[in-house]
């Protein structure tokens, strides 16, 4: 039988769109800083892709800087800029900020500061959405940007950081979005690319990608996808809390992305879990991904107030827009199958 | 009539190899960091890759870091170092170190501190190869790898940095080569990806590419292919010196890479026969591309002690594997009638 992949948030398979936009900028062989017609034309895939992620992220008029992904759009909006940070925050975030701000059981932060702080809109682990303060310095829109309506010009934050491998583009592109005109100094230097705010040659397939991808990811959003994937979501934490009362659902009475439900069974770790469903033939995940291969007990919710056995128990599915019924239906039999043997090795 | 394409060193069409390894990575949905079947996959195509680029670069048993490009693995080998560098060095280089190593009439620096010094292997203009000395600190071999024989486990330095666009992979991917163990503050910080030394999703399909662009460009130049590139550009030279005495070759008596080219003709501008030669659909550079379209003065035929005129009216012409005698033969005919009409409009 096929398998299951439920770990959109780690990251969503490459959508056909981007997989055409790639194949076609294979061909363009010139680099972006050439001044001749294959220069030119490598520079103009470029330039088309920035328009389709400005378009899907509502951030026209603002300046896009394409990185090799979100973790380095945090390092260039955030390092040596001693901002804060709530103890939610994605690593590549925390790395760079003082993680002092608290939340609270949902994990939402609650900035006193909002101009030196930095702030994700939703949460990789739990999917639960933040209600962003006015005048945020920095926001990591990763997760959120695709799954559900954001526009970076409505939420009034200095810079946010996207990712092109979050909403079906390839892995190893991000951007920056900062307000037109913000000062930055560069992280990466030598050539004059990106405005002079990222030197290097752009990942010109890669870009390609995510534009296609983000103008696709958008344009699913629009179509009412994600409400689909919420009733699919909804219905397999419904169903698993019937047969299963023991299990929380982290954030369940705060906002969420549509697609996500952290699932903490106390007593079974997660990282079990996650090996056993994938012998079983479910992509599944316990914290995030981003962490070498190792599955840690979830910081996350650590901070949300869990303990550290209830952190230990948890599993994120992330559900995506290939996903089924019929594939919600074969997880939650063989997770609740899985779960009786384990109460049974158990008691 | 077709194009022809004489700008391989500002990057180099991707190869049918890189083409085919990217679009199978295409198909690899996960994240290299999960620990499930789907992260497992995509894990073992950044270590087939890493292998690929080991082999190929005579650097089995150091550390390979993937990075976005040469230019993110200068700043990771030199940020903050405080290293001397010469002032043929390209922007990503000159960038992070003192520009203080004078060169000869050639570009060759003799670095009297090699365990402090940056030094090019290759220099992306002339060609012209160094002769490294033992124990160089960093080595930029991003013009050289792929086409002359380049081990980095012979080349005695720390720390080396290849591209992989100018192998025939796909920009936007790169790496920092050093010897195993070697102590360095990640750029990058957040996730534990490349060993904790750049933190970030790695770019699966890019690097992919970049793997199997190593190998085939290694497979290659064992087969002897730049021994007839080499007569290509030795060809263009002679006939191009025979029929335009005032045109000057830097570098010409130096080692040299085997397909580059730089033609001084004292009052006829680069920038002008670079526009005026895609007109005629040749692409060929002034200078190096990698400075956001803007074509200078070249920097690196000043440090020379070439004068701002000579220096202002060079063009790099740089072949490539697929590059036919055909191709020559046109453009030099080409060139030779710009130049004619150049000649009778100054004259």
């Amino acid at each position: 039988m096929s398998r299951v992949y439920l770990d959109h948030n780690a990251t969503m398979p490459l959508r056909a769109e981007a997989r055409a936009a790639m194949t076609a900028a294979m061909d363009v062989a010139g680099n972006p800083s050439s001044v001749h017609a294959e220069g030119r034309a490598a520079k103009a895939l470029i330039e088309r892709a920035r328009a389709q992620v400005a378009a899907a992220f509502g951030a026209e008029g603002a300046d896009i800087v394409f990185t090799s992904g979100a973790t380095e759009a945090a390092a260039l909006a955030l390092a040596g800029r001693d901002l804060l940070g709530a103890a939610v925050e994605h690593d590549a975030v925390a790395s760079h900020v003082s993680g002092d701000l608290p939340v609270d059981r949902a994990g939402r932060a609650r900035p006193a500061e909002p101009a030196r702080s930095a702030l994700q809109l939703a949460n990789s682990e739990t999917g639960v959405v933040q209600d962003l303060p006015a005048g945020l310095a920095v926001c990591d829109a990763t997760q959120a940007f695709g799954k559900i309506p954001v526009a970076f010009n409505w939420i009034g934050c200095d810079m946010a950081l996207i990712s092109a491998h979050k909403i079906g583009g390839p892995k190893g592109v991000g951007a920056l979005v900062m307000r037109r005109g913000t000062e930055l100094a560069a992280l990466l230097t030598g050539g004059g690319q990106e405005m002079g705010r990222r030197a290097g040659t752009e990942n010109v397939i890669g870009i390609a990608g995510f534009g296609a991808a983000a103008e696709a990811a958008e344009r699913e959003l629009g179509s009412g996808a994600w409400a689909r994937i919420a009733d699919l979501r909804d219905g397999l934490e419904q169903r698993l809390r019937q047969a299963a009362p023991e299990v929380e659902i982290a954030g369940e009475g705060a906002a969420r992305l549509p697609n996500t439900t952290c699932l903490i069974s106390p007593g079974w770790k997660g990282e079990t879990q996650v090996m056993q469903m994938d012998l079983k033939g479910f992509a599944v995940s316990a914290g995030s991904a981003c962490s070498s291969g190792k599955v840690r007990e979830s910081r996350v919710l650590r901070a949300m107030g869990y303990d550290e056995a209830a952190a230990g128990s948890a599993i994120r599915v992330s559900l995506g827009p290939g996903t089924t019924e019929e594939e919600i239906t074969r997880f939650a039999e063989a997770w609740l199958a899985q779960r009786e043997k384990h109460r049974a090795r158990a008691a």
